[in-house]
């Protein structure tokens, strides 16, 4: 079989849909783009979701500045591992993508508009990438600190015209009979609080799946099942907070610990396997510029990577990918007299602005909020401070609003104020336009180019298996 | 001779002021660089100052939705021609660099303090790149939009214990006879405004220079003799308004214009030639928050790249090195429902912040303003948001400050009112810690990993030209 006919074959199937000439629909020439190392048998493709280009170095100085060793991620880039690209991921609404379509490009290797999952404009499905590697005999799973049915792990799974029907994909999910499924999102499986009242967790363990609702029962796991894994109603807690707790310790798994799980059950597969590993609440916690969320939450999806590739490494059959699906509020942090102190300071945080701001209510005093941010940042605030962020809390005040801001607590006001210790600035508390970064390491990842569009991605994962684009 | 050991010994000479491992000090395992080309006999470094990765991908945007064709920049990439890296620009003072400290970890391969010039704390001096090449025989130059005697080319050139002293600096450049200086700053080689009182046009000349003061005389400059092009008392017009005024097009260059005679004139050399070339504009644009100036200002420095290739690429001598010193208020267009709209409207903007601010003052009328920032952005702002500009032009009221704001004029206010129909956002006024974007072409290219310190590149020079480490 000719390599190269990979790339052309997935290109001409998609062309009508993309309206472009074949060749210039990859971004590249790709007739130079050979595999010169064997097929992947598996693939691992980590999203750390919403992760400006300063969440990586931010992620990777707060560790070089505190144990002398960056992060993994950056240590492939410094012991030169690694293939590397920019990300074109604009949408075909935006130039600015949401998590549904980003992930849709990866998936069905098509543009589609903001908030659907596969499904273009004109109602045309396309097939998801986890069915097609399942199709040529690859098991296939999900892992995510987010609801397991929300928009990125569902864009490699499944079609769906809005990503909003949570409960309608975590069904497709067990028709599809995918091999492992780990992240939050109860309310989605559960009958109190499915419209339809129909107990998923009873539908999936029917189909064979060995089902955990929490840490000890997932660390149990056998490893000839399939396994759904659900440990939250909504996303898991920030790592962080779970660290912060010893309940949350034990009873939510961290995501290293999901990865290192899901590879065990899917390493066995004689064909291989394909998974998909997000670091979700890396988004949610720039929709909210919580720093301390946000540093966390990607040094803990950074844990992740070291198990990805710790695998990969023994086993020199697995290509993984390292990427983002889009920035988020461009954090960054700000030249200054004490910026390197108040950095540093970041590093004695004990909770998330989540963990301070849920903690507040209308009868909530000043010194009370006053030493909840003492625990939580190691900083006494001003009483003028303070009374501010509480004012949120009373009826007449308008309050915050927010994508994962249900309660419309008051996360911009409490960033503000943070950046005068922290030195990190933010633009927005949305996703930005920015190109992202993209590594590969393993065999296919000579494959990627220095700048790539995001459906490239689709065809890249299908070369560098040597698996034909014929679906 | 053994090319490896060009590392080797510039970081043993090093080694005893960084306090480091010899090999530590290079962040990667330099033993596997190898330079498998021939020697670079030239070597253009191209620098667009405070260039955060967001100002890169807005400016590619900008011009891929406008022309249909991206910046020469990326477009690097997406021919597949560089290679490319991350670059840790920390200074030995702090994690957020000055362009001193940033330009003297390339010119003298060590990091110093903020607002020095290759002098360490201690007094320590480093010689400074285009010095060590100069004394291999070749000719060395800088070009710059701001003044030539400005910390990023000062950086390759000399040694100065504050960065301010640049009416010191334009001494020293002609004590070194360097081959090729363009850019501005008259108000520092001016009889009339130098504290000494000597007039440097004259001292040039008597050195031998041909000394440029407008455009058509750049233009007509021989290339035979050394060259001094100054056009402006400070930082040369921003590109924006450059074009927007036939008489500033006329008496002044741009940054395309100002390289390709600096090549041209460097050409000739039978050693080669080292040439510095900043964008440094942009980096004032990111200061005030200017998204007119930032991207047109981004654009020239993209067009001053193509000179640049399209010599190498002629030529197959010249290493072509193309980076940033630092990120400055991390821009990036922000999601919503108006963003390719927002951010298509910046395509028919007219004129710079800069340009609107610097036509009002406390006389000024609500109408006259809005008039003012109809005819430069398309516009029409509410009277509340034009009073508020125009009230910072009162005595009474606090002004806004910042590095390049002389007259304390309410450019982040303009930013926050232009954010609304630009959808552009920035985290502050300052510089940014991130890791930045690297890129190189030609002979030398491949030696650079995919994670290097600043200092790095310093060495990495000298090994491509196979100038040995020896000062």
């Amino acid at each position: 079989m000719n390599r190269r006919n990979f790339f052309r074959n997935a290109t001409l199937s998609t062309a009508g849909a993309m309206l472009l000439n074949p060749i210039e629909t990859l971004g590249f020439n790709f007739e130079d783009r050979k595999l010169n190392s064997k097929a992947a048998k598996n693939i691992i493709m980590l999203v750390s979701d919403g992760m400006s280009t300063g969440t990586l170095n931010m992620a990777d100085m707060y560790l070089s500045r505190k144990t002398g060793i960056g992060s993994n991620w950056l240590q492939l880039y410094r012991d030169n591992k690694v293939s590397r690209a920019l990300m074109d991921m604009a949408s075909a609404s935006s130039i600015v993508t949401d998590s549904a379509a980003a992930s849709s490009s990866w998936g069905g290797g098509v543009r589609i508009p903001n908030g659907s999952i596969n499904v273009s404009t004109n109602g045309e499905e396309h097939m998801p990438l986890w069915q097609k590697f399942m199709a040529a005999g690859k098991k296939a799973g999900c892992v995510t600190t987010v609801p397991i049915t929300h928009a990125t792990p569902a864009g490699f799974c499944v079609n769906q015209k809005s990503r909003n029907d949570q409960e309608r994909i975590a069904e497709k999910y067990v028709d599809l009979k995918l091999d492992v499924l780990l992240g939050g999102g109860s309310k989605y499986f559960d009958a109190n609080t499915r419209k339809d009242k129909r107990n998923m967790f009873e539908v999936y363990e029917q189909q064979g799946y060995y089902v955990a609702q929490n840490r000890e029962k997932l660390l149990g796991a056998p490893s000839d099942k399939r396994l759904l894994g659900v440990f939250a109603e909504n996303g898991l807690p920030y790592a962080k907070d779970r660290y912060s707790s010893s309940q949350l310790t034990n009873s939510t798994p961290s995501i290293a610990e999901m990865i290192a799980v899901a590879i065990t059950n899917l390493k066995g597969s004689a064909e291989g396997f394909v998974l998909m590993v997000e670091g979700g609440k890396v988004d949610w916690a720039a929709h909210a510029n919580d720093i301390t969320a946000l540093i966390y939450d990607q040094v803990a999806f950074d844990e992740a990577v070291k198990e990805a590739i710790d695998f990969a490494e023994e086993d020199g059959e697995t290509l993984v990918i390292i990427t983002t699906d889009h920035g988020n509020a461009n954090p960054g942090v700000i030249y200054g007299a004490k910026a390197n102190e108040h950095f540093d300071g970041i590093q004695k945080f004990t909770q998330t602005n989540e963990w301070i701001l849920n903690g507040v209510d209308k009868n909530t005093t000043i010194n009370q909020l006053k030493e909840r941010i003492q625990y939580a940042n190691g900083v006494g605030l001003s009483d003028a401070d303070v009374s501010h962020l509480l004012s949120y809390y009373k009826e007449d005040i308008p309050q915050e609003s927010g994508l994962y801001n249900p309660k419309k607590l008051p996360f911009r006001v409490l960033a503000e104020i943070q950046k005068g210790y922290t030195s990190v600035g933010w633009i927005s508390m949305n996703h930005s336009a920015d190109y992202v970064e993209l590594a590969m390491y393993g065999p296919g990842s000579e494959l990627v180019p220095p700048f790539v569009k995001n459906t490239d991605l689709h065809y890249l994962m299908l070369t560098a298996a040597e698996v034909e684009n014929k679906f």
